[in-house]
Parts: C-alpha cells; sequence; structure tokens
C-alpha cells in the first residue's frame, strides 16, 4: 500500500469538471509549482533573502515593529550569511536542484499522466529568486489555467508551507483577481514511497563508508530544522509528521540501527524544540562506544545552507572527532525521490483532490496571527463538497 | 506487513539456548511482566503513591533534595488527588486492567506458543502496589526463570519505561544477586497493529454517536501525557514514538478526519511540550465550524486519572460546548489489543531479542543523571552478539 499526500485528501466533484474543461481547452498546460522557502543563488541576493525572511510574521511573528527589525537584523546578519554563502560556493544550490527536480517531474508526468499533459515545471520561492509574484506573472503569460502548488516540505509547518501558501493567495489577489488559474495544492506528504526509498539508500550508502567491524556501533541522527517552542505549543503539524517520515525510513531499514530525531538551526535568544543536533552530536561523538554518526536531514529535499554550512562545516568544526561523522547525501538529483514527486503528483491530479484534510486545521490553529490572507483554504483552492 | 516491537531488535544468538534451557527445566513458568507507572487502587495509597513518584528521579529530577521535595510535595497534593480518586469511584482502575489483560495475555500465549507454556502473568508497578520488589519476590517463589519484562508505555520514555527498567534491575541486585531469572525487554511498540487497530475501531465508535451531518465537521485530538523540555531536549524518544502511534491509526482510518498530535497533564513552572490538550481543546470548541471534537487517550493502555478525571472531568467542565467533546474508549478489556499484545510477545520469545537497538542510546542520552543502575541495558538483559 502507498501511503501519499493524495490518502489524506478533501477532494469534490466539481474539480474533476474543473480541471477537464481546462485540459479540453487547446491543451493550456498543467503548471507544477514547487514551492519552498528558497535562498540566495548569488552571495549579493543575501540581504534581499534575510530582509524578506524576517519580513515573514508567518515564519517569525514579531508583531507592530515587523518591518523595522527585519530591517534591522537582515542588515547585521547578512555579512556573516554573506560568509557562509561564499563559502559553500559562493550561493545556495536550492534554485538549480528545485529547477532540476521540477523539469523531471513533468517530464515524467508528461509520459505516465498524458490527459494532463502538457505540463509545464515551476518554482516558486517565498524569499528569494524566482519570487512567488514572478512565477505567477509567468505562468499567466504561459496560459496556465490548472496548476498543483506542491510543497517541497514533505512536512507541513504552518510557518513554512503555509507561509507559501499564504503568498500564492496575495499575490493570486493582485495578479489573478478574476482567477484564471485552478489551483489545488499538495501540502505535504512525509510517507512518500520515493522519498522514504531515497533516504533509507542514501543512508546505507553512508553505512558502507564506514569500516564493517564498525558498523554495529553507528548512531543514525535525523536532522530537521526546528521550530520556535510557540509555534509548537499552538498545535503545529511539523514535528509529528517528521517523526512519521523518520519512522517509515526506520522501518525501511530493518531498525537495524538505533536512530534519532534531532532538530538544527535555533537562533535568537527563545526556547526551540530540542533535542538539538549540535548538543546530542557533542554528547555521542566524544564516546568509545559509538564509531560513527550519519547525520541525515530529513525534512530537505536538497542542499542548503544548513546542510552544507551548518552540518558539514560548523557542526563538523567543533567535533572531537570529525572522522565519526558523515551526513548522508541530500535528495538532489536522485532518481528514485524524483519519481516519487511524480507519482505524487499524479495520483493528485486523478484523485481531483484540493488539498488535504489536515489544512483547514493548520489554518484554525496556525493562521491566527496570518496577515493579509484568507480564512479557508476554499478562498484559494476552491471548496470542495461533503464527502 | 506487520510492526511490532520485535521488528527493530537487538538479537543474540545465546538467548534461544538461555531460553530453550529455561524452558526445558521441568516447565519452570515463563513470567510475563506488566510494567507500568501504576496507581493507587484505593483512596488511601494515594499518599504513598504520590511520594513515589516525586522521589524518583528519572522522572523528575530534583537532585540532592529529592527526598525531601519528595515528602513536601507529596504531602501538599495529597488532599487534593484524593479528592481526584474519590470523584473517580474512589481509585484508579490502572491494577484491575492490566491484571486482567496480563492474564489473557498468558491464556493467549499458552495456545499459541506452546513452547514456553505455562505463562504466568504478574504485574510490577513503579509507584504503586503490586510493586517491582514485591512482584520479583512473587516470581522467585514461583520458580520463574525466564521473564519477559513487558512495558506497558507503547512508546518509550527514559522517565517512564526507563524508570520501570533501573528500579527492576535495583530490585533484582537486592532480590536476585544470582540472577536466577533471565529477563528479556519490550521496550517499546509504538505500531502494534492491535493497539493500532482498538485505536481506530474506538474512533470509529465514537465518531457513529454523532449525528450524520456532523461527521464532516469532527476533529479528532491525541491527547498524550506531556514531558518537561528538559526531558525532551535531551533527545527522549517519546515524542516521536507518539506521534508514529498517530499517524498509524489515522493511515488505518484513511485520514478521513483532521487531527492533531496534543499533549495533557503538565504540572509546575517549567515548560512542558504542547500544544497543550486544554489549550487546543480550548479553541476549537467554540467554533462555529467544528461540531465535534474526540479525545484520543494515545499513550496509555488503560483508563487512568488523566482520562477518567483530567479529560472527562476537569476537561469537560472547562469547556463551553461540554456536548462537542468525547472521549474514545481506553483500551481496557479491548479483546483486539490483548490478542495484538499476546503475539507481540509470542514474536518476542520467538526471535531470541533481549531489547530494542534504541535502548542502548535511550540510556546513554536519558541516563545521565539516572542513580543505582546499570551503565548498559546487558547488565539486567543479557549481552547481545554482534549481529
Amino acid at each position: 500500500m502507498r501511503f501519499t499526500g493524495s490518502s489524506f485528501t478533501r477532494t469534490m466533484s466539481s474539480s474533476f469538471a474543473r480541471f477537464n474543461s481546462t485540459s479540453a481547452a487547446a491543451k493550456s498546460p498543467t503548471g507544477v509549482v514547487f514551492m519552498n522557502m528558497g535562498g540566495p543563488s548569488t552571495v549579493k541576493e543575501t540581504h534581499d533573502f534575510l530582509f524578506r525572511l524576517f519580513s515573514d510574521g508567518d515564519l517569525i511573528p514579531f508583531g507592530p515593529f515587523q518591518n523595522i527589525l527585519a530591517k534591522f537584523i537582515a542588515k547585521r546578519r547578512t555579512p556573516k550569511i554573506e560568509k557562509n554563502y561564499e563559502e559553500i560556493g559562493g550561493g545556495s544550490p536550492i534554485r538549480y536542484w528545485s529547477e532540476f527536480q521540477c523539469k523531471r517531474v513533468c517530464e515524467l508526468l508528461d509520459e505516465s499522466n498524458p490527459e494532463t499533459a502538457p505540463h509545464k515545471p515551476y518554482v516558486a520561492f517565498r524569499y528569494a529568486n524566482p519570487l512567488t509574484e514572478d512565477t505567477l506573472q509567468t505562468m499567466l503569460k504561459d496560459g496556465v489555467k490548472r496548476a498543483v502548488a506542491f510543497s517541497q516540505y514533505p512536512q507541513f509547518s504552518y510557518s513554512t508551507s503555509g507561509s507559501s501558501m499564504n503568498e500564492l493567495y496575495r499575490q493570486t489577489l493582485k495578479l489573478d483577481p478574476n482567477r484564471t488559474i485552478n489551483w489545488s495544492f499538495i501540502d505535504r506528504w512525509p510517507k512518500q514511497k520515493g522519498l522514504v526509498s531515497a533516504f533509507a539508500s542514501n543512508i546505507n550508502d553512508k553505512i558502507s563508508e564506514f569500516p564493517e567491524e564498525d558498523r554495529d556501533m553507528i548512531v543514525i541522527l535525523f536532522s530537521a530544522h526546528s521550530l520556535p517552542m510557540d509555534i509548537v505549543n499552538r498545535g503545529d503539524s511539523y514535528p509529528a509528521e517528521v517523526a512519521t517520515t523518520v519512522y517509515a525510513i526506520m522501518e525501511k531499514l530493518n531498525f537495524k540501527f538505533p536512530y534519532r530525531l534531532v532538530w538544527q538551526s535555533q537562533v535568537g535568544p527563545k526556547p526551540w524544540l530540542g533535542g538539538q543536533t549540535a548538543k546530542i552530536v557533542g554528547k555521542l561523538e566524544k564516546r568509545d562506544d559509538i564509531k560513527g554518526i550519519i547525520l541525515v536531514p530529513v525534512a530537505f529535499t536538497s542542499d542548503h545552507i544548513e546542510t552544507l554550512h551548518e552540518l558539514d562545516i560548523e557542526l563538523v568544526e567543533e567535533c572531537e572527532n570529525p572522522e565519526k561523522i558523515k551526513r548522508a547525501e541530500s535528495l538532489n538529483g536522485n532518481e528514485v525521490f524524483i519519481e516519487g514527486l511524480a507519482d505524487l503528483v499524479k495520483g493528485h491530479l486523478q484523485s481531483g483532490e484540493l488539498y488535504s484534510n489536515q489544512l483547514e486545521l493548520d489554518c484554525k490553529l496556525g493562521g491566527e496571527t496570518a496577515k493579509d490572507t484568507f480564512k479557508h483554504p476554499k478562498e484559494l483552492f476552491g471548496d470542495h463538497s461533503k464527502k
């Protein structure tokens, strides 16, 4: 049995009709839109990226001082972050990989799901180029009438996937007020088969790099971006869904190794969800009865500053035994993963789903402080009939 | 495919030998020992229960002041908690249900796994009668030479399952210094098939109590006992394993309803893991677009003060719309659940497993402040050969 985003979704009878009328209309392309926070592709884009990030009240609610604080923090942090991007090769690879993955997904869909072909790939980032507003304008020019917003966070957080969704709504009101594009949303897919298989295979690759006699003393640490406790405490979906991905990967590995879900990248003075990746690694790497630690970036689908700099450079530098630490490859161009994504979109298109059953509850619990956005997902994705 | 505690375990070749020699020896019974925190069966046992609970440094590390603070807090809290136990019928039903479940598990095992018969049921509570020390003495008198310590927490926390394990070790040193009993440990089983099926079925029962037209507007809240953030932050297994149980139940229900994992029973001034059950219920029950809330006690296997009083009395009393709130039955005497437990023990006995792969790591991360206990689980459960 496959468990994908499509297995727990709101559907509506009229969505098939919407879609069919769209596809019949002279083969307007089906847009497949990879949504993510993004990252600066070049060092000089760093400041704007940071400013947009700290301006986002869905991610970091500063209240009435959002704009002032965003300016201040972005300016102060830019030099350090620019240096980090320089050290990983002059920019984030997230745009490259997102475009690569999405293009390949569309190629696969053209073959596997000809009734919705042609499929046209788009990337919409929340804080970096290509921004949602630019992508939306391109899609309108391309005559897209049916589009799938595909969150590239496998696990839903209102602060990440929710933020991208809110931005899509705001830009739609501005740029497509007559709603020529019919949207649906793949909002979470924590147990998607290709995702789980690709991670398991990347972990096995790292295990084989350790000497055979040490393989019984390896610990797998799944490291996900942490969340501030005030977001966790309002009932955000993310921690439980990341745990779901982790358990599914360990099932695939037959629980052959001890493992733990840990959390990285906390910033600022407020409490965040732990155990912290660096602290747990710090405890374990000093032990003689642990010969290897494999770090697995389980909540992102491609490399980014948090893998290439935070894990590969900063964390390893602080270790007494850096030779014990290996990081599993990010998913990037992994074909098993990409085929999984294509399967997921195909299932989504065929089911007529608009978004998952969870999304309304996410909005009820996470959307209390959200600004300039809808009250209900149906305002963006259409209403669904009762099941 | 079944996922049980037995699917991710340390095994050792010699454990079969240990077991076989035991079973060959004139049919000494196989002890099946249900371990749990327990609860006072009568109101007058409340003080001693609370004193033992607050004396447990694995659960609540007070450092050098443990004993003094335990005395103080237990004395201060006893009247209120006594009143709570009076309100739920004069005591906790946890002993009744544990004895019921364990007896039935042993009957099933006698049929399904005759090679380890007879199976003899025992209950060992951490803070209430029957205490671990009393049960251990009974087992020694009964001539038990092979026993399974079976944690009745489906999800492992060092502060609960770990505490029971540590107490078993301490009492073994005192009462069975020559180690006449060979122990193994079922330390976690978050996706055990019977557990998941029984919860799903209990949820369906509650859903059918709502009018048909409201069933599309029901939210399922899985409520687990919370943990202090300092335990979460040291890398405790519990939050991720509870999330695993929740997701498995929702898979069984085909994700037909929105749901959330929430956390109850926090006490004291320190930060605990949220979203808090009462706060999330408080937000949702006031909404017109939510017609029903089903509370599911997902981390306990029988009724206890946290279901019968905290959820059924306190939480409902605080609601504006108590008619919207229903609690799914606890597992108690559920036959599907009990058959699942018997399957789990059978698989464990047949596999020769001593404990799961996770347990060593739990001890490394959680055992730093533990007192008078082993450095390695092999000191209680035997060594395992390399796989």
